[in-house]
C-alpha cells in the first residue's frame, strides 16, 4: 500500500480524494482476497492500517466503499467499450463491437476476480447509484450510435429514436447487468453476434 | 386430497400414475404453504398421510417431486402461450401475443404463489430436465411462427431459419426464464411490446 502521506496538501495533510482513493485501493485488494460480505469495516481498518474512525471520516459505511469499487469496475468496462466503439468506422460495426466488448470486458473483469464480481452483483441487485448511472450511460452511448447510423443512412429513421435505443438496450441488458450475466454464461459465446445481427436487421432502412 | 383408491387398477391397486399425481398435488399445496427448501420428505409424508417409504417408492428424492411441480407450472404457462398464439391470425400478431402472454402468465403463476416460484427458480438455476425441455419447446414454437410468417410473406426469408429463431429466443429469454424474470420486473410492463416491435422490424421482408 502507498504511504498515506505520499501526496501532502499544504493546508490539511493529504488531499481528501487521495485518502479516499487509497482506502478504495486497499479495500479492493482486501475484498478480492477475503470477500465483501464477510469483511467488516473493523477488519478492513485493521488490514490497511487506519483506524475505523478515520475510515468513517471518508465513507459512511462499508457499502459506500463497495459502491466506489463497483463504480471503478464499471468505469473500466465502459472505457473498453468506448475504445472499441471509437475504433470502428461505421455505425453497424460500432454496434457489433459494443455488444461484443461489453460481454468480453465484463467476463474478464468479473471472472478474473470472482470476489469483486460479488460486489458488482450485489450493487446491481440493490440498484446502487453506480450501477444505475452505468446503465444510463450505456443507454446514452447506444442512442448516439443509432443516431449516427441514421445520419449516415445505415439505419432506418421511421421509429422514434429513444424507443429504438431503449429496445436495443433491453436486448443487451442480460449481458451487461452483472447479476444477469451469471445466468447467461452458456450464451456468451454466440449471443453477442446473433443478437447484434438481429438488432442490425431491425435497424435496416 | 382424492382417495388413493379412486382409480383402482385390477392387478396392483391404484395405478402408479394416480398415486404420483396425488403426491404431487399434495406436495404442491404443502410447499406453497411452507416452502420447498425448508420441507423434508418426512414432513411431507406426515402432512399428506403416507409413509416416507411409500413416497420413496414413487419419487427418488424431494427434488424429483419439485421437478414434477415445476414441470406442471411450466406446462400451464405453455398452454396459455399456445392458446394465445392460436387465437391470433397472422404470424406478426402471434409473435406479439406469445411474448406478452409468456410474461403475463409467468408473473401471474409465480406471484400468486411466491413459494412455487422458488421451486421453479431453483429448477431453472440447476438446469432441471423440466426447464430444459420447456425452453426447447418454446424455441420450437418460435421457429414454427417464424416459418409460418415466411410462408405467408410477412417475414423475410434470407436469414437461416434456426439462426433467426434462436436469436428471437435469446431476446425473450430474460422474460421466460424464472430466475431471470425476477431481475426484469421493472421492465415487464413495457419490454414485451418494445422488444416485439424490434423483433418484428428485424423480420420485415
Amino acid at each position: 500500500m502507498k504511504n498515506a502521506n505520499a501526496s501532502p496538501s499544504p493546508a490539511r495533510g493529504p488531499a481528501d480524494h487521495d485518502v479516499r482513493d487509497q482506502i478504495v485501493a486497499a479495500a479492493t485488494e482486501h475484498f478480492s482476497l477475503y470477500g465483501y460480505e464477510k469483511t467488516t469495516v473493523s477488519d478492513l481498518a485493521k488490514a490497511i492500517g487506519f483506524s475505523k474512525a478515520y475510515i468513517y471520516k471518508f465513507f459512511e459505511s462499508k457499502q459506500a466503499i463497495g459502491e466506489m469499487i463497483c463504480a471503478n469496475c464499471l468505469r473500466e468496462i465502459e472505457n473498453d467499450v468506448r475504445a472499441a466503439v471509437d475504433a470502428a468506422e461505421r455505425p453497424p460495426e460500432k454496434l457489433r463491437r459494443m455488444f461484443r466488448t461489453i460481454v468480453e470486458s465484463s467476463l474478464r473483469l468479473f471472472f478474473q476476480d470472482r470476489k469483486l464480481y460479488e460486489i458488482a452483483a450485489s450493487a446491481a441487485g440493490e440498484r446502487w447509484q453506480a450501477t444505475v448511472a452505468y446503465e444510463a450511460r450505456i443507454q446514452g452511448l447506444l442512442q448516439d450510435i443509432v443516431q449516427q447510423g441514421r445520419l449516415s443512412g445505415d439505419f432506418e429513421r421511421k421509429t422514434p429514436l429513444d424507443e429504438t435505443a431503449k429496445a436495443i438496450y433491453l436486448v443487451m441488458r442480460p449481458y451487461l447487468h452483472p447479476l444477469l450475466l451469471q445466468y447467461n454464461f452458456e450464451n456468451t459465446e454466440e449471443a453477442p453476434a446473433q443478437l447484434s445481427s438481429l438488432v442490425l436487421r431491425s435497424l435496416s432502412p
